[in-house]
């Protein structure tokens, strides 16, 4: 399988992008530290095993030389490939500190739900599909046995990393879950719905642009 | 392998029935945070390793219309998949309220079990087993690597979210250890056992259901 | 590959006695419970990795039960079974009891050990070579990619239920960097390398019975 | 595969200083023991990943005992074999201690590098991308299901072992973020960028001698 310089571009941003929005919202704004180090190890492995078939997985400017000397890397990829990975990791800093002006008490007993929740939502929803689909459904990964792993730990990531601000649902029947338990009130659950699906089918359109 | 449309829609039942019953027992309604990101995350892996070659194990609409759009779900699955995922979803938070009415300090000497222990060690006992037989012993993940992580991380869902409640044994031997420790009284060890024989039986029979 | 009877029984004694010891050691009389749903279940994953190939692994009379329905396990393997795990159960927990006496902080300059600490380093060190020499030499497992999982998480299993009785080094090469550390001295230092030798010896010749 | 007796103490070497330097620096040293198990077993499991092919991943002197005992080791490489363990694990402690002279308080706003971050940067960028190469771009260990847990855990590893020294990016496009963030200021950031490409640079060369 060979890919185009844009596929393996985009597949960098987007790894490179979680990475830093993990590490920016968990550990270096966050309210606590919490299981950090789990939720940035968590997104690193899902990437991975999302775009390494793609890419490679680099998402590290230091790792592209290092696989460029060795010879694993196409030396007119590698300016490209650092240039996505340094944007996409500024572009997560400037909007993991968007998401942290809304940080919540997760023990009150009715969730208010707010913008960034929905930016939320929609952020690991679109990360726990674009990972479904490149490990659960793509002939590139096929019979592979990590695909479990990769898939579960896109929701301790997001659990870790947004579930003060959003209760780190990413999933529309667990909304209802939460909706039945009173933690999310019916009117503002469109708040999770409405990110939950849009991430699912921005995901699917991002598989099929790389994988067409 | 192919599966008939009532064995993918207990699959998915089933997944995302713990899944959100891990949700609400442990994080919803719980009386302390500690490590829930990691029982939610282990849940949903072991779902998705017992049920993926089944299902697809989605347990999750909006993961449904992705890979719907992506063109790896059957368009008259859809509907009926998002419905057993939303009632699985509405009834495992109405379980777990019943569970957590009896949380207990785990640091007594002598652990008093109740009713909700014997739900407890039934459901995830039934858990434990339905796992094993899917991903041990069934011919469509033979030859797989991850059978010892999916086995174990049910003991750490379950240790986790239902720890406080029956003590988490989900296994006669232990209970014997229990017993011997001074921790679980010979005339409550019914509570243990029985629920865990039951639990392992019904998960046989759950197996055959969706193997014939 | 068809294993004894001994040889699997065996093979579930020393799965259901590590799994029990972990229990009942971290968990029922530990001092603290940090981490100790991750030692149970990391104890669990190492167990099935290591003894999968010769008796399924089961290390539950639940499991013992469901997979026989199932049809995966014989029926006159099942009361042997259930024998073994129970007494291995039974004597982790007594066991457990002769290894709490002797708790330590942790966080004391020098570490003095005791005969607890030679009876940890022991158990520990032999569960890391038995794993190593089932998961990483043998043919029934040869091309398995969870050979450094399991293998780690012995260490993490350890680390967590003794790291307060022996400091868990489990490994000649770490006490000489503890000696070196200062938090070993040199005149007690026999207390790990002696059984840390014992049982990489024994762990070789339990390996060689199962195999013969 | 076959590989010369300097390649193999070069990879005993490497993989015992690693996992002898976490246990220094985040168990013995460490002003919290927040997470540290969990640094102890990813170390020992990533090092297992990149030097299993080549040495065979021993990293402990009972084991070398145990898996000559069991015939899978030369005899004529047993004592070289302990004795690159016992000085890696040595050396390791000496390192150790300088890196611990300079622990921050994480929470502060900005983050003031020292030579110990330097230090810390170096180390664990080298180890990242000798894991990357190992694991991701060798024959030997083509098709492997791990490479995500691998590349990921050293992270996990190098973020609970070094997060307090350097704040653990081990990545430019990482620092990048943490410079937008107003973590890590523009004029200190070659004490990032420096060591980090250092250790990629020096990652691919022994790399090199190790599969020439």
């Amino acid at each position: 399988m060979s890919f185009t310089l844009p596929q393996k571009l985009l597949t960098e941003f987007i790894g490179t992008f979680f990475l830093s929005l993990t590490i920016c919202t968990a550990a270096i704004h966050g309210s606590t530290d919490e299981y950090v180090p789990f939720a940035i190890a968590s997104t690193l492995m899902v990437v991975i095993y999302a775009g390494g078939h793609v890419s490679g997985a680099h998402y590290n400017p230091a790792v592209t030389i290092s696989v460029y000397l060795r010879g694993s890397c196409d030396k007119d990829d590698v300016l490209p490939y650092i240039f996505s990975q340094v944007s996409a990791a500024m572009i997560a800093a400037l909007i993991s500190e968007k998401l942290l002006t809304s940080e919540k008490d997760h023990s009150v007993e009715l969730f208010s739900l707010s913008s960034e929740a929905v930016i939320a939502e929609f952020l690991f929803t679109f990360l726990l599909a674009y990972v479904i689909l490149n490990v659960a459904t793509t002939e590139s990964t096929s019979g592979n046995g990590y695909f479990g792993a990769a898939i579960a730990l896109v929701v301790l990531a997001g659990a870790i990393t947004v579930g003060d601000i959003s209760l780190a649902s990413f999933n529309p029947a667990v909304t209802s879950a939460l909706i039945i338990s009173g933690k999310v009130s019916l009117s503002s659950s469109w708040m999770h719905f409405l990110p939950q699906f849009i991430g699912g089918i921005l995901a699917a359109y991002v598989y099929k642009f790389n994988t067409k």
